[in-house]
């Protein structure tokens, strides 16, 4: 996508041709800067301090991170430390072990002086087949953008409630949610998107608003109370969220505050679809609430809150009670029987075993 | 409620007999400070930029501003001014037209030289009647958390979720929805609060942390987004909510997002119970949802976040996105078909049109 006019994907080579420059997420929408890993250790750190955040972008980081550590050390045990250390730094997203696991199948086979070229060229493929997945999204969901837009009285634009950032900022390029809505503001539909805040770490208010607004997509900023609300009122016609992880029957985890927007859909007759690709989904597992571990992060992203001071320096204030205990789970599960459709690469799908196993019959377990 | 050992009410009147002094709710919970009202706009000013905010409290300084208004013009414009002032200033909660009611009602028979006098009587009445209803509410409500902790294992607090505040500094005394709470807890029952932080003004994280704290009573702030999770996983036993205006047939308006937080309830069995003072009642209306004037407020509310910075000094610093637009709606209504119970001073209720006009009687509309 594109910022000023020049195209970016949010992980690249850098000009030395080994170390991996990345765009530091924790100071948009105020700071376009981006960093630099060396290792895999920092790769490892970027990712757990959401400096890359969004579950197809942490498996390409991950994946750069295992060509950083073999630069350092081909080694088996360099290898398997090296996967390790990625893998424990954010429990929920599936597709940070799926990135893994292709890198291990890629790598563990050859000989170590043969490693770090591989792991760099299979890096790079998972970031392209993750761009090639995302477009593919983006086609499959225009039509349903598309036909809600042919039922509304002309020169009204598609509402769309979104959560958290399913955008191009938390992919290499095109996001998963976001994809159709980009298409479909490219191809000229009027389409205006109802931004969640997304408390506590402010995805919404700060990535989504951010790459809508670069892109040029109307939008408006809403508090996560709102949506509710505006579903009542008939001012949503569809929510399209991403997930972290989406079990094999269509149980779906994704940031917090979308399994209670997931229900306001259900009461409001509101379809609610889920955009992934298949990475995202989790063949061993059905039930998405018993299974699907749920990070518990660190109380003082609730407590505290990141924001542009007047000075014009990035500054925290604490915003709840000083002394006050602080709860902090990082997702939540919406069971199927709340999500409409699921949209993939492959088409879109009911969020069932069938469904599922119908446009993936090669990676359904049977 | 006690502060600091000091017993404290949220509104009284100054050392010099006439002004009214009331803490300001913008600069808590870390500055415990006052502002003394003089005149019926400076009134109307506090009520507007929500120092006092709080269906019970907006009634009760709207009271106290009809009475500043007397002091310096007691002539029947004086009177029809200051009322259509106050009245003007939030347009969701009941309670603030019920106030003004009662002022017109006891002031306009009376000639002008003593309706000084009697203005400051009838307002230090509603005041008395509120910590009356509000304590009658915690007595009404006590009952159903005790049910609830018998029912659990030994050890095992009730976990009580509320939303926004609708605690002792909402009202003038006790609280609506935490009135029942304090009395649980001054009875010796184990409770535990899961405080939802209240986007966009943060009166969850801010104030109902802040006075359970000063109260010791357990709790944790949560995001508006972490209560579906939590029901999920049965960490809620019960949600108790207060309400800015409810319907003659038991529709709720309160704070935006209450509706989502009724809607996991429902899903997940929790019972869901309101509480609420007779003049929260709008007995002229049915349909919520129709009929209920839902306010819009400024959009910087959600863009820019106040709090304590870390020079100690409270600072406010943008979320949002630059240049996005922001939308901002301040209540949703929740129908009653999803609230479980209503609790009032005369006892608890069905939401339902029969179950307020069997305890209210003598109020409702036939």
């Amino acid at each position: 996508m594109k910022i000023n006019g020049q195209h970016y994907r949010t992980i690249w080579l850098a000009q030395d041709g080994w170390r991996v420059v990345v765009i530091d997420q924790t100071r948009l929408p105020f700071r376009f800067e981006t960093v630099t890993l060396g290792s895999a250790e920092q790769a490892a750190d970027a990712i757990r301090n959401m400096v890359v955040r969004g579950a197809p972008l942490i498996g390409a980081t991950a994946a750069y991170g295992v060509a950083l550590a073999m630069r350092a050390d081909a080694a088996d045990s360099a290898l398997e430390a090296a996967l390790a250390l990625l893998a424990a730094t954010r429990p929920t997203a599936v597709n940070l072990r799926w990135a893994l696991e292709w890198m291990r199948r890629a790598l563990a086979p050859l000989p170590p002086p043969g490693r770090v070229a591989a792991a760099y060229a299979e890096a790079a493929a998972i970031c392209e087949e993750d761009v090639a997945l995302c477009r593919a999204i983006g086609e499959h969901g225009l039509p349903l953008i598309r036909e809600i837009a042919a039922r509304k009285p002309a020169g009204q634009p598609v509402n769309i409630l979104t959560h958290c950032n399913a955008g191009w900022i938390a992919t290499v390029d095109w996001g998963t949610a976001l994809a159709p809505i980009y298409l479909a503001h490219d191809a000229g539909l009027a389409v205006h998107v109802w931004v969640d805040e997304t408390r506590p770490r402010n995805q919404g208010a700060a990535l989504t608003a951010y790459e809508l607004g670069a892109h040029g997509v109307p939008h408006a900023v809403i508090v996560d109370n709102a949506g509710g609300h505006l579903m009542q009122r008939g001012q949503v016609d569809m929510v399209l969220v991403g997930t972290d992880r989406t079990t094999a029957r269509g149980d779906v985890a994704n940031k917090i505050g979308t399994y209670l927007k997931a229900l306001a859909a259900h009461d409001n007759g509101v379809p609610f679809y889920v955009a992934l690709p298949s990475p995202t989904i989790d063949w061993r597992l059905a039930d998405g609430l018993a299974d699907i571990p749920i990070e518990e992060r660190a109380g003082r992203e609730v407590s505290h809150v990141a924001g542009l001071a007047e000075d014009g320096e990035i500054r925290t204030v604490q915003v709840a009670a000083p002394g006050s205990a602080v709860a902090n789970p990082a997702f939540d599960v919406t069971p199927a029987r709340l999500v409409t459709g699921l949209i993939t690469e492959r088409g879109v799908c009911a969020a069932s075993s069938e469904g599922l196993a119908g446009l993936f019959p090669d990676l359904a377990q049977g």
